[in-house]
């Protein structure tokens, strides 16, 4: 029985900004006064903080949109050596845009009031205000064919699993800014639900149909469905932070309740709404009915540009538990206790 | 050179409703009138009844959300068989909701404001405003792990493209208003770039968990990109219609541009917008820059729901055509000039 | 207590579209069928024919937004007319536009892609994709301004409310399918809560400027406070239909919590979502809270866009009632009463 | 002529996050490396640094929704002590919020997932996260109520402009943190253009109909026309801040389109879109057609919750120009020089 002073336990407290701040004294204030979207992101970063100092909990994070072209890379592959983030699930296209860069590309700070027609002509592709160059695509073209190769060969007659290709191609990579390099030194596997849906997929197509007698490299379309299962399922909790939305998405929360676990911490950042019915909009609280995250998770959406929103929470974590903070999480944990044994 | 009255050509025309329209009589309101909304889905739908008219276009139509459990279902069934739709691109979900129906269950109109911990304390499942139980999902693993046995079988030592899966689990299934079934039947390729990010996924492991000895069914990840693009390039014009976007959306549109062709025509049915960098939510003029899109395709976006605005969209052009309308596409047509000679 | 089975009680019979269909059978099957957009949509016909329909129910209408240069002016006129809407309450631009065409102006189909450093050279302005001229303006402005010297010379002395304003504008116009001319012939009230706010506030201040001797048009800001809420008091049931959002929703639901009765029937269309806490956006629920709606109220939000949603409402209901159907509400009904006494 | 190299100048480079940051140091990397989100909340902040530091312009500040209440008041009232903001233009219920906490009222961190129904036999009304109670209405009533009676004896026959009406408001309180009471000691304009839709409209009514002979305060609907437009003809140059949009933005565009200044800066926070045609989501670019905006005006729009964004971009403007950094703005300076004179 809810009473009525139970509604009215805590004044706002407003917002004051008159010096100085550091993203977190901030973001400490949107947490004492906050409501709408500063409340939300405060909480976000509190149930950030909490899924990265509980030693028992793997962290997920779903990455898709544009984020990695447009200036995300290089905190995506800090985020994965500091193992603030154990296991990423996203889109063919954010490693492809990561691999670009890899091997000397570059995105570039463009408009979205431009000619499309122009740009064509140029040979420049667009990704809303982001452009990149066809002959860096052709430069990433030419070493993934060459990497088909060497893994095909390695891996004569076995199919691989999406994030056995991740790390074979982070193997191949030189770039320490590269979220694929980084993934594959620090043993975070990278999923890609659908990865032929990306230039991996149309290299594949090209470099396959002029092999001759040459192995080709062979995708099991199935086989990451129970290592992803498996991560969850051995850890005795499980979190996710999802930029965007989509399969990447998906695949976290189908792992969750394929395990039979129930994540146990959710933060999803997003611009869709649940009322057309997506997964990418659709609220934590409906995931609760699957079972896919647990009644009693600490959860939060917030609604907002993850180009923003998330640097932001990064560094109001990072500042909270200082620049030498560096986890050694669940399952590593495990494998270290397994090895001195 | 464009000159003032150039600017002044088409005064509004305002929509008058003072007796009973067929929904057709109401769109042709909205293209003399209309803005806004109103003239972006009168576009829409000479652009789709452009694209089944002309008898060089392939139709792709990408579905992604929750549409199917939604009430659209019999609807793209429909649209199949008269070959409105020549190819389908969705999420490997659709088809399950589809699956769930044609072997007996069902979805049930629910609604959003409801008690998720209790409705997962009954095993009811929850997408939105739309309930579906447990022991349908329960009922379709059963059957799907005896046809991935069956399938398996037949296929012994290959590996299966989505689309040929989507084929084979379609003979399976006997509904008619089944669209895995209608596009078994009509020919229709159903492509699940994402095909392991769904209950299919789960299913896969369940079943080769527990094989022993007999054969295990293969999907290889990479098999369907020939495939797709090789529609868009023996078919001389190529349109797209996309529900939602994500990783459908993307699929046909990089078919496009593999296979050199770039879209004839687009119409994009989405709540998503471009600012925050998805590909979901990116305009039609972003894709020609990557020439997925020809420049002077036909092309427009309703930013809308799409459970409201396909059905009015399929009314108006069914009227247009005439109810007993069908259309043979190009690619059935070139096939049947082989049989003949 | 809600047992399982209560969650489970109507499956989703799916959209049918075979033939030339009514805009009304179609929503029928959005009602049987549908969930999402389309199931609101039929609910928010439902509700408005059941507003329409009730014998003690005055319906208010809030508009804003583009919609009347978007095509949307003859509708609502006709709206007016048939008694479909007792009271108006919306922006003073809406009210301009209306003016505007009344006065021989028009709007344009226009385009959103289109450089408006070159519509700025030609004066023509821009309404995202409808266009009007700089000269329609100056039209109407110098026919305004001999209306202000004629209301102010008529009622010297005298602060005029917002709706006693419109009726004196529309009293002064011809044509009769202006909004403002069939509000003024049909006694319905147009509030125009922010007036000063549009090009009636701007022809003020240069008219009032040129007066020298002659009287000033005066208008009181509070004067129409207790007509909206009188007549919500006197109106045994109240219902709204809003379009959009902003000031006029609010003043809609200010008035039916001024006069302590709280609305009766709501449908809301709006693009505008509750989390960022604008009035716009916020759920009719919350609306209970405060008294602005009863709690067992008839309500239902339609995210949409109000171009295409609101037509098919109209038609969706015009066909229900027939085209004859012509309303008599409930004030008028009393006013005639009292007549005949 | 653009040339392909022109497309291709800035590589983005990627944020880092490796220690604490300010928020003006992450700022600036949004700057360097960022699109999206990320570089329209970075040019943001530049033009409202540039606003500040240009002594010729004067700041207007548009405010709507619910931010007052959910956390913003202080950081306004700051903003017009430090004449970060030299006029305000907002809705009636920003003001009444305002008031609400002046007289001693507060607003309490609520929730949105509630029963209304309860919340409504309780007498606390929500906004959505936020809840405030009717005693605390009823306590800003009776403290209006006086304020009225004494503003009608001093202003007998006379019509207020809605900003003289908060000046006079703002006098009657007391609470150095109030938005009004900062307003009317530091000389700063409110303008409320829908001042009657609010708790101002309905303590109005309810308060003239028991005042007998007692003199009643009058609101004139235009007053404040010629004012506004006047600031915007005297100033040099023109800036504004829009959060939310409506009313408030239309009026500030309008005063600068009615002194054909055209604005020279604007940033606009919000989550409205264009494609619906209303003025709230209309681009700065659509604005330039009319000449409310200029052609080469610095302007930018920010897609997001301002709760979270407006604080960023204050707490960034603070730590660039420092904390003792107070503006004098350019009509005071030629005020205090006419004074000299």
């Amino acid at each position: 029985m809810i009473e009525r002073k139970d509604y009215l336990q805590d004044p706002v407290v407003h917002i004051k900004i008159s010096k100085k701040l550091t993203v977190d004294q901030l973001m400490q204030q949107f947490k004492n006064s906050g409501s709408l979207g500063a409340g939300r992101l405060a909480t976000a970063c509190d149930i950030y903080e909490n899924m990265i100092s509980d030693p028992e909990c793997t962290v997920f994070l779903a990455l898709s949109g544009a984020v990695i072209p447009a200036g995300m890379r290089t905190l995506v592959a800090d985020l994965i050596r500091k193992r603030f983030v154990d296991v990423v699930v996203c889109t063919g296209a954010s490693m492809v845009h990561d691999a670009i860069e890899a091997v000397g590309g570059h995105h570039y700070k463009g408009s979205c009031v431009v000619s499309d027609h122009e740009l064509y002509k140029h040979h420049i592709f667009r990704i809303y205000d982001v452009f990149v160059t066809e002959e860096d695509y052709v430069r990433l073209d030419y070493q993934l064919s060459e990497m088909y190769d060497n893994i095909a060969a390695k891996h004569k007659g076995e199919s691989l699993s999406s994030n056995e290709f991740t790390w074979e191609i982070g193997k191949c990579l030189k770039d320490p800014n590269s979220i694929l390099r980084a993934a594959y030194e620090e043993n975070v596997p990278i999923f890609l639900p659908a990865v032929r849906d990306s230039e991996f997929g149309f290299i594949h197509w090209l470099h396959s149909s002029q092999q001759n007698k040459k192995p080709i490299l062979q995708l099991d379309a199935f086989k990451d469905v129970p290592t992803i299962s498996g991560i969850c399922s051995k850890s005795p909790k499980n979190g996710m932070v999802v930029i965007g939305g989509g399969v990447p998405r998906n695949t976290i929360q189908s792992a969750a309740l394929a395990s039979k676990k129930g994540l146990d911490y959710g933060v999803v950042i997003t611009m869709d709404r649940p009322e057309i019915g997506g997964l990418s909009g659709s609220t934590l609280e409906e995931a609760v009915s699957w079972g896919k995250i647990k009644g009693q998770a600490n959860q939060v959406m917030v609604i907002g540009d993850a180009l923003m929103v998330f640097p932001f929470m990064v560094a109001s974590v990072t500042e909270r538990l200082g620049e030498d903070f560096r986890r050694v999480p669940f399952l590593e944990r495990e494998r270290l206790l397994e090895q001195r044994c």
